[in-house]
């Protein structure tokens, strides 16, 4: 795994060796040894040997006990089954090095179902989201949801819950309620550190986390996207060990210098892989990895999950082997995980290709099975769990009209302004007409939106409003709303609309769904998408969820003129994420992020 | 570290947080965030990135509290102290991978003084010689030995206490002894394994020690000469992730494709780099390292330590930046060491090189200080600890005459017959001319001499004795004897003699020196060595015991007409290793490797 110290070894560790230990390492060597017959032989294909680096024809693989046995020459040893490949190449199944399953609204069971198909054995999933609504029972729900499936989901731990100070979300996650996860299984170290101003200034409950995971020598994954110089150094020194933000060759090439391995993140938001992969050589590209992040659902069935990045490397000019050794080798040597190669005593985990510029997946093999063909599982995954605690998380304070009430009395207002297809947003000061009551009223003043971020984990009663700017086109109305219980982090309810009543209906069927995503034309629901895990994700089929979300997109821009280079739902998922410049709102009203301060709307009020 | 996975964790880990833990990542990340003035700043060199895998002019290194602060452009930051490189190339110390400290005849200490000025900062040992002598005794003894040098010693628990059934050694290590070493600073794993057959064959207790090492995601290292293809996977089946004794590419390129890494050695007795380098590619360099296994310290003085691999490498036709990071970064990242690469955080040890082809060393740096300069140590390590029970390690029941008597009443003999230039032997049949009594004469028997080993370690009064062919001259008479304590690898007395008296002699002496090697001429000790460290090391610096060495070999060839190709102690260090062909001799008589059984020297008897 990462380059940490055995020094550092925490102590002490009481191994127990069982029967089924011993009866375990038996078997492996026996397999191996070609005293016992194997499982499956795969022959009459290419096997992609990640470690000498070479393409191998004339080989066989077999399989026993869902481990590779031993690679060997065309016909040695015995094998009750065989798989003939067809001229297909054999790549160990593809590791997504860093993504949050949540973005995907899909459970652990669904969204499984949706990368098996496309290669991928195993993921390394930061729950940070589910944990900032739920806490330590989204870690629990995500770590039994995720537990034998045919594909293999491992941990880090959500080193960042709350996002901020600023908002209210569902949970704190601190240093000691993390102790007990360190030792589960499948839990590998720390996810993201994106408080970055937290490790330079000895945030001492942060660094409590870091300390825990360097003890045990676990991986740390960074987030510093445009820390340079210093802090970048800083925050390789506080031993973070991976850094997946980097969008410039700059930022790649400072964090490799430091030490830090540069996951290429390639997903529905942040694409990065077309600028990344020129900063790869062959001296460097053993510590470079693959990511999604976040990925939604239609992507990966339109465009595919790891080998989507595969193909654009090769693309891009990087030799197969060196796209697949990122794929695969490099994330598994880093990360501790028992795949990433086809070798004795490795998990039969495989992607079957059809050749090794297009990567397309003819097959997926989990430990020795096969789980998909031509794109589909073979045998349907289990159910998913739907625990009780993770359901119907909407708990707001009775709302009403007036919970939606925005004095500007001055009629002077700070403004978010929309950027067309980016997350930042302007800060704008509006001159803005009021009802008789002094409060903002969105239906007299066209191109601007009424945007609300209620609370929903614990019935707080906290609402921010604010004003937002080209949601809608320049000089229209907005007869309805628009809401959704996914807003960055701490994921509360945030609302768009061009009346409180509107908005009021829309916050209501939220709470009927127990959180999605809705929008409301006229004080009716024309179209909807429960998300009943914790208010972000579906325990649907991934197709039915890309279908739904096309469907609540489609009836908001039937509804509304919306402004330019926006998704109706996506974009206000970011407008409470109060890290990115420059005004966001949240749940304690009006933030700007340059002053690092909230501030009101009304600029009038001293 | 190796490529094992979390959840094979064991657990549970209890983990304490001390407030130093904190001070000290709050003074690295504000030293690498040059909030603080650094101690020392290296410039006007070139300094080694092995992680993008350039050699960069133009920057500065800022070390602080003996750690690397950042790597930064030319006079950014400040620092107390500069040092000016004059060019010269500013490279990470250097790691050997797998080495037996005891065969350069030095305890820790004086290993560490003979190692440090060529550069080296880490080695990985495998104490499995003293081991064999003294047990946990002899793992306590190098543990404090090597306790706070200028030098990272780490290492493997040796994994084969006996090496063989066949012989007594000083002691046992069961899995169970081992199990209070797994949690000790500074052990990685498990050493190397040589008992294939014992893999292949599920010895319980040998698959107890891989399994505790599996269970802590630990390194083991392996040993398999010459096992080729399903035996060789089922090594790698077992968990075992290194391999340094592969001699032709076949091995080696067999080891890399079932995932284990290649330790390149090139010692005193095995040299393989001229031959294994062929087989390094830019592709799978990343899995190759470098290691000595056995030097002594003539070759060290005179040939260099690491840095005479990094020289053959580039010779060879390697480039200068892969071989640094095979003697660098790729053996850290496989043993978890904390050292390897020049980057925050990573200990301040360096080794300045006056270029990358001769890799002369300058300088070593270790913790942030100036440890050696041109060849020397800059200030004495301290004196070598001389624990009681480690001392005088030469137990015999009384010894006279008799104890040499070899009945051959046949007259018809099995004779070990040296291979000059090599450690195998060939089995010889002889017609010998006998006593009155019918005993072995060697005096009646130009050509050959007598052998004896005698168990040493618990005066169990056990005595092997044999026959000699090559050790003299053909035709020659020995008058006299050669005895050591060192024989692999149970250590105990081997002794080559013309005359009983001689060898009763000669054995004596042993006995009176505590361990160590003597030469006897005609009754009188005409040379000798004293190894008093367990019979196999000396508390004296290296070149007193370089000297030493060459005294006694210079002593027995003056006395004695010698045979073609051999070395008059070391050879008969390797007669008494009943695992290499074709006949040996242990202190339970003399051994068929071929037929892996005892056999007598009197082919007479039945």
């Amino acid at each position: 795994m990462s380059a940490s110290s055995h020094s550092n070894a925490s102590s002490p560790v009481t191994v127990t060796l069982t029967p089924a230990n011993f009866d375990a390492l038996r078997r492996r060597i026996d397999a191996s040894n070609l005293a016992v017959p194997a499982d499956t032989r795969f022959t009459g294909g290419v096997v992609a040997d990640v470690y000498t680096g070479e393409f191998v024809k004339g080989v066989d693989v077999l399989v026993k006990d869902g481990l590779v046995a031993a690679v060997v020459p065309e016909g040695i040893g015995e094998a009750r089954e065989t798989v003939d490949l067809q001229g297909k190449t054999l790549l160990p199944a593809f590791i997504d090095a860093h993504v949050h399953i949540e973005s995907a609204m899909l459970v652990p069971e669904r969204f499984a179902e949706l990368v098996v198909p496309h290669g991928t054995g195993a993921v390394v999933a930061d729950p940070h989201e589910i944990a900032n609504v739920l806490g330590t029972v989204g870690l629990d729900f995500m770590l039994e949801a995720s537990e034998g499936l045919p594909l293999d989901i491992r941990f880090q731990l959500p080193s960042c819950v709350p996002a901020t100070p600023f908002e209210h979300a569902g949970a704190v996650l601190d240093a000691a309620a993390l102790e007990p996860y360190w030792e589960k299984k499948r839990v590998l170290g720390l996810g993201e550190v994106m408080n970055i101003p937290g490790v330079l200034g000895h945030d001492s409950d942060l660094a409590a986390k870091l300390l825990h995971a360097q003890k045990r020598s676990r991986p740390i994954d960074g987030h510093a996207p445009g820390i340079l110089h210093e802090a970048r150094s800083a925050t390789a020194a506080a031993g973070i060990t991976t850094d997946h933000e980097s969008s410039s060759l700059e930022e790649m090439r400072e964090s490799l210098a430091r030490g830090m391995k540069v996951i290429i993140r390639e997903g529905s938001a942040a694409k990065n892989l077309r600028t990344l992969i020129q900063g790869v050589t062959p001296r460097n590209s053993r510590r470079c990895m693959f990511c999604s992040d976040d990925v939604n659902p239609a992507d990966v069935e339109r465009l595919g999950h790891m080998e989507k990045h595969l193909r654009m490397a090769v693309e891009a000019g990087v030799d197969p082997m060196t796209a697949v050794q990122m794929a695969t080798l490099n994330a598994a040597e880093h990360f501790g995980l028992p795949g990433g190669a086809i070798a004795p005593g490795k998990p039969a985990d495989f992607a079957v290709v059809e050749d090794v510029t297009t990567f397309r997946v003819a097959e997926t093999w989990h430990r020795g099975e096969l789980v998909a063909k031509d794109g589909k599982l073979t045998k349907p995954i289990r159910t998913p769990i739907q625990p009780e605690a993770v359901l119907s998380r909407v708990k707001l304070q009775p709302v009403g009209l007036e919970t939606f009430r925005l004095p500007v009395p001055s009629g002077e207002a700070n403004v978010i302004g929309i950027v067309p297809h980016e997350i930042v947003t302007k800060a704008e000061v509006r001159t803005v007409k009021t009802d008789a009551e002094g409060n903002f009223d969105a239906q007299l003043n066209p191109g601007l939106v009424k945007l609300a971020v209620l609370e929903r984990h614990h019935a707080l009663g906290t609402v921010g409003l604010g004003i937002l700017s080209g949601y809608v086109a320049a000089g229209a109305l907005m007869e309805g709303a628009v809401a959704t219980t996914i807003a960055h982090d701490s994921h509360n309810i945030v609302c768009a609309g061009g009346s409180d009543a509107d908005m009021l209906a829309a916050v209501r069927a939220l709470e009927a769904l127990g959180g999605g995503m809705v929008v409301v034309k006229r004080g009716e629901v024309v179209a909807s998408l429960a998300l009943p895990a914790g208010g972000l994700m579906s325990f649907e089929p991934a197709d039915a969820v890309a279908r739904g979300v096309a469907a609540v997109h489609r009836a908001a821009e039937e509804a509304f003129r919306l402004g330019e280079g926006l998704e109706p739902v996506m974009t206000l998922a970011f407008l409470a994420l109060p890290v990115i410049p420059e005004l966001r709102l949240t749940d304690l009203g009006l933030f700007d992020v340059r002053a690092w301060t909230h501030v009101g709307t009304d600029r009038g009020a001293k």
